[in-house]
């Protein structure tokens, strides 16, 4: 096989093995209630909000091919180390140490150069220090917070969330965009009125 | 309710609505074979083989945020219209038709200007002329291709579909990637070696 048929086979080779996201389910539902949300589901869902929501980043010259191939890649490792859910403290102490090894043995599937570039990207992105991973991070805590307030709480209250967690988990979203924390703000109070978030 | 509290609140509810991408079911299984796959996914699925296989269209500068986010929205359609099998003449007789309303409808959920440069950026998509369109229609070919190799033909069977639909259908590729177009009858051939594709 020559180098360029070797480096397709390897590019496809990954295209395959990250079809399995498709099988990694998350707390949150989708929004008819029928069953949980995948991560490829997920992820699209991150990309649509990304290219709609730009305009509101706190920063004014974001890279947004940047954040969409954040998106694009950032929950691949949770093929191996699967899903860990934002309000379980105790899972979220051993995740970088899961997630990294995942990412060695997935990114490594990609020809060297894609190799590393996605690696570096999916640490950018879960150092959450550029304002790339700030703005895609706050895009991450929005989305399932935005479904789980489309599916009337049903998430939270299966894992008995109330709101002061969900202040606590999901104000770092100010740091990408005070506007859709502010959104996010109304969504708390709803879900508090109607009884979908205990107080 | 001001105007930038409106534009994010239109901008969320077409994010809701989008939503129901997950709940369209499309002719292709997903690789561990479980079930169907859904355009949410398939969609987040291009969007990964936009980024890994970028640098095998045809043409040396293409638009990748432009791809991408065709990628994102370019069956956002089906919820109204649903998914139209690729081979199924019928179907296809009046697809654009009903795609068109569906547009209409969905794209005009968003503020104005949003709503225009998507409801263009779909109608590109459609048209299949400019560069971006080409690739982003090759790569639309090549993922549920793909898939039903994964499948061991699954899809193909379950429909009836020959060598001959397969290679009628998908030989469209080549206007966006010859590279790709020689890959993807490298599965055919190995399809029909090993009996997951009637000759």
């Amino acid at each position: 096989m020559n180098n360029a048929a070797e480096r397709l086979r390897k590019q496809m080779a990954f295209i395959a093995e990250a079809d399995k996201m498709k099988a990694v389910f998350r707390r949150a539902y989708v929004s008819d209630l029928s069953r949980h949300e995948n991560d490829a589901e997920h992820s699209w869902h991150l990309c649509l909000m990304a290219i709609i929501l730009f305009e509101h980043a706190n920063e004014p010259d974001l890279d947004i091919l940047k954040i969409l191939k954040m998106a694009i890649i950032h929950d691949i490792v949770e093929i191996d180390a699967g899903d860990t859910y934002i309000y379980d403290e105790a899972a979220k102490q051993n995740q970088y140490q899961r997630e990294s090894k995942a990412a060695d043995r997935l990114f490594g599937i990609l020809p060297d150069d894609q190799s590393n570039d996605y690696r570096e990207l999916w640490e950018e992105f879960e150092a959450g220090k550029s304002k790339e991973a700030v703005f895609a991070k706050a895009l991450d805590r929005l989305q399932p917070m935005f479904l789980n307030y489309l599916a009337k709480g049903k998430a939270w209250r299966n894992h008995g969330v109330e709101e002061k967690d969900v202040r606590r988990i999901n104000g770092v979203m100010a740091e990408g965009s005070e506007a859709l924390w502010e959104y996010a703000q109304t969504l708390i109070s709803e879900s508090i009125e109607n009884g979908w978030l205990p107080k």
